[in-house]
């Protein structure tokens, strides 16, 4: 797929999910720039960095964008010659990917142990981190059941309850409002994530600090299924999670809403919630608590405080 | 319209509020005894009695279809003679419309007051005293703005908005999820009931107590209007609120929901916000605490204990 | 029973539960009225004054003993002649009992009520009210197991667990710390109590405040049992509910608290739950939210404010 | 001690405290080592590969017996000879030891500081390291007296308040239901710990999580002393904490339940108590915060984790 | 003094204490009408309603001004002559004095009841009727001692540790912002109140509510000391309590506030402390949960809704 | 200045603010150092001592104090000539100085992204590191008006909002007590500290931790601006951090104290606000949540255990 076609996918969200969005960035960037031709290594470096750009300003939130992007745009920048900045791409691309998805594998194991005997389950949005863990933990005879929610205003949860389906589990579809409603019988609720910042608080779809909230409310734990390339750096040194405002007709039609002039639609994606209610964030190196995600960050991701603009 | 026609259309929520529920009953019971042929008194209580029989039959949870109800029946059940049976349907019938009429407007009157200058509001549902109450603060002046969500499945939000707008109040509206995103700017949340229990918790469309949940966590207060007729007095001797759960195809369609062998949709329509949520009840006869919801239905609706079966 | 052996019991805790309590005051009083021989109406009036003094002193925190001993006290303090004061002894004494037994019946039927289907329940302590409450929900098919405590230090867990057990209801017994262990699957806890204070608080068996707390931070809701006879009219007019200390050796063999001269047993038998922790207290009269216990006091037991010394 | 016999009483709680737990395991592995006859190398490590799994099986969930079995078979599989393997064993097992015991007087010394002047504690359970706290605070004056609980259903409160007394301190013991009657006036609650895992909840005796949340509504602090070597290191990639059940004759005799048919008795030996419930854990290696118990896994007990199954 | 005076030093605070306002202006107005040389009916009826007016606009969220002024115009508005408009006003006058003082002596007896022995206690601002209860519970010698707060802007706090001084009470003043620091160790809050709102919340000084959060915070129970004549019948009928602003030169000299041109001095002079803070309300007719304000405006003051304007 | 007019003026809280007394401390040492006559090794070493001890005994719970020392110390106690002991005092003492300055234009920087577009702010006390953060804030245009509290007993409040006018930042000015009236519209509450311990609780200003529980109650976050060398290592082993008590005199004239005999005047100069009520701290290293408190004293101020007495 072209560069600008992935793209536009990633900013329409027919790319969806942090990990795709990463591995396609990273796909569409390697395959730009080893499509680019005879060019002097300043030349490949600024074609290359509009490229990076182009792909970072698709989805402002979507932290393992910059994460993923960074992968491939590090040995281009610091190359010496044009042969070197074009022979990093291939590998430095196949190794994220690979990594990228041996992550999943991994906090699919690791989170399953986490989900009690017999459990029943609530997980809001579509995350594939969160399902891999369902899903493992079922192989392995423990999920009752799952609640799953609509996840309005783009239905996401109609992809989440077809896999949920497909691999054999017993689901609960209900309408995000339902949450608390069946919350005291929900022994976990396990969710994916957007973005972790450094103080542990969770960026992810619309609704779930609310739910969270609930589980809190119930005493129900909340596990988060996160890659670390989803924790975010910016925030050590201050930057706000802005929370991106997305199309109003994926809330309320055009026409309906052309009808009705006091009436501003807002439909923010993304919600932030706080690490007290949360308690534990599985990532591929192991469980953590989410107090610790500053060592995520330092640690694992390697950033140093001097590498963040 | 028949009696028939209305029960059909207050189980399709084609008539829709509690309000209008009870008078529709009410009028429809009127009509139907105003109707019937030349019956002996026995006869004519038996067919009154199968005509409320089916209309409290269509919706469990509506609390204020069997006030409604016994309000047109006393009268019937206490009748001497077949004239005097005929005779109390009108005038019983005229003066609880009119009375459940201007309910509405005097809670109008005294929730306006407990709104305060600038207002940034929020509502859930579409509940006519609630909007009543906002309508009555814009005419004050003191409205700056309205938060409406959704409202899945049903997606009653649409009236909501509608009335709001047409009445030229500055409404926003948002995702049933997105109700703690905005919370922190609310300054009171007005919400109506479907029915209020002996001890204060407020029966209401499905993802109010969640929202009741997030305004408490952050300060906002919350404020529910509610007709009188609306407390439960069965709730004192002991009857749990049943919550119904309506058609699965309001939540999926039937085709989708038919591929997914282990899917099953649950649509609980109401749940339960407890009175720890709640700062106010408005009625018609003043704003009350919802711990005085048992003085309400002792004091105000005249139910002994006796009457309760 | 002598008066002297019924005041002997219950100070032994042989005579146990405010019920019994009462109503064993009442007829030992009863009896020993109807023995005294022939007496002038002072002398009569003040051997049952010493009567009614010598009971009352046994339990100071057994709130249905002043309120069951003024019952048949009133007849007696009012009558003007030896004839009128011996013969309202009896029928006082004997409606007292009556209600009080049927108001366990009218209890358990209100109580169940209240239990929903397929509940798994937690008790503490040994109260027939609430017990009564769990055989009346199991015969109607809606307990699926109970949670019975210890209840140290002493051990009235045995008795609820027989009780349970012989009612052929799934029972499982554990120590009283095992509560929060258990607490996230229990659905509702019942419990007793000795006394409801005027602002709602409980006064129960030690542990029983520890206990409301767990539940409240689950989520799961806290039903109490009450004659309406254990509100507690005095604390109106402010005094403290003391809380009793009793021996020792019930928590500490004498001899080994012997050897240790720097150990001091405290063995408080009560302790006071708020009624924040509390959703409903199911009293013979209807069930009521414990803010209502003011109106029960006045409106029900008619306790004037002057009658209280 | 033989092998054979230390295991027994370990799984007989004969030899109790995770402390003690530890060294007994170490010393009889140590000793089992020794004894060995002239064997080939695999022949060695086999049959102490067989005595490490003996000893596993006694308590599953105390998390010491792993990592001091670890600390002697470290060794013993590393070893290419067979002279090596018998060699390290005495040196690793005795340093275990020692480390163990300096690490109590190091936690006393510490913890005794976190305990401010004329201090009113509350310890539950019996922990070698809590009360080395305790005494050391005694020993500097800063104790006015201790709140003992009397742990069902083994009674180790008993040897708790012996050791307050021997030294001479100021002790009330109660019964565990007792907890949140005295909490308001406690200035500290101190326990200790059967093991820490890697978000900084705490698994220790039955009843812990329910008085850590009395002292948290009180806002009392809580102090957890804890040897190092009780940090979990499984629990980093997911294994939950299973919780042993003991045996049911601990707390019903058999000829009593034996009459119960439809009575269980449960008896899980332990809770989880949230790190939100905990103040500061004190090790030998200073006292932090709940949330950096990670940090010591890693930094201190020096796994990695590729180190664990 | 003079009806002008009077209004003037209510307004300037030199009247202070809900109590003497209320007699102070009673008085003001008898002494006034008794004043007025011969006039007609409704001439002598208009100049008492002027009158009337001008002390109710001093002190807008003074509860017991109105109450105080309707007690002594009802006689007047509802006389049909001269002599009998005249003849009323002085003893119904007396009476509403009597009554209130004797209410302060009432609250106390009732008050130190529910103080506990040898009782750290904590007030804010300078209560009669919080003061009263004090002294008298110190009378019946079970006061340890009394935390007293400064009291900002005006240091009201100053009349309270005289008062608490010359009583012989171990007092301990505090800046207002030391109340958490101290709340730990204190048995419990004792503060008066400017009115009652029909939902139980109190409106009192500044500062209150934030004091009786650390108290909550501390499970440290609040008493509230309030006549009945301070319960606000006006909020049934939803008037929000509005909170008065006070001239800014009691917080900030006005030579320095001319110089910050940037700055504005905010000077509220009470805010409102929800009923869920609250413990109980002790008044002339007995103590009483907050939730019981409602009963208490429609019982013991006697408003009807329709007496309400 | 001379070394003992610093120390002076230290105590008196002439010099007031943990930065400028830390360099105040140095360059008072240093000059002191350069100062000193022709001296033998050891002589020197302890007059050095000396002048430390003298700067450490003005303000015990000033933590940057003792850092800033031992700045200085370091080099002088591992000196092994006088030349080198002198040579290294002004070079260590100018890095501490500029380190510490741009420490406060970092955290401005990194704290001003922390603080959102037209924010409403709160801020206690008179903190450098805070007032910076806003100003900076306010130079990026995202202010729209400042909440400033009185700070009794010293009014640092005065210093807050001069420095806030004079850079022409809209500012409130109210008093302690009016925090929680304001809270439900203050958008983040900014504030400094004199101390933070391990386990990230905050050391500041008296009333602090009370508005920091307001902020929590209304979902307000709390932003702590702290340079590194607030952290506070002795904690670690367990140091209480002991709460000075100021001259009486700041909170009462003696005068007026005299005359009251039976009350004491209680001035702690500093509370604890507890890690679950901040958000975040802002150190010039970066933003990090209050539990990687230990993280930052490990790995930015370079203690070991092993250098903690």
């Amino acid at each position: 797929m072209s560069l600008e076609d992935t793209a536009k996918k990633i900013k329409a969200m027919e790319i969806r999910g942090a990990a795709l969005i990463a591995r396609s960035a990273v796909e569409a960037l390697c395959e730009y720039g080893e499509g680019l031709g005879e060019l002097a290594l300043t030349d490949f470096k600024e074609a290359m960095e509009n490229a990076a750009e182009l792909l970072l300003a698709t989805r402002p939130t979507a932290v393992s964008l910059p994460n993923a992007v960074n992968i491939v745009m590090k040995g281009v920048r610091n190359a010496d010659t044009i042969a070197e900045a074009r022979a990093g791409i291939r590998p430095s691309s196949e190794k994220f990917i690979r990594n990228s998805k041996d992550a999943l594998q991994k906090i699919a194991e690791i989170g399953a142990r986490h989900i009690p005997e017999d459990a029943t389950l609530m997980t809001h949005c579509n995350s594939q981190a969160a399902i891999a863990c369902i899903i493992e933990a079922h192989r392995q005879g423990k999920v009752r059941e799952v609640f799953a929610t609509e996840v309005r205003p783009r239905n996401q949860g109609l992809l989440t309850i077809r896999a949920l389906n497909d691999a054999g589990i017993k689901t609960n579809f209900i309408v995000d409002s339902g949450a608390r409603f069946f919350m005291k019988k929900i022994d976990l609720l396990v969710i994916g994530t957007d973005a972790v910042t450094v103080n542990g608080a969770v960026v992810n779809k619309i609704g779930t600090s609310q739910i969270a909230l609930a589980a809190r409310e119930a005493r129900t734990p909340v596990m988060v299924a996160a890659e670390t390339f989803k924790f975010a750096p910016r925030t050590i040194t201050g930057d706000l999670i802005e929370i991106e405002e997305r199309d109003t007709a994926e809330v309320l039609d055009r026409p309906i809403a052309a009808q009705l002039e006091n009436v501003t639609v807002r439909n923010p994606a993304f919600d932030v919630t706080p690490a007290d209610f949360i308690d534990l964030i599985v990532t591929e190196k192991g469980a953590i608590p989410p107090e610790m995600a500053y060592i995520i960050i330092r640690d694992h991701l390697g950033w140093n405080l001097e590498d963040i603009r």
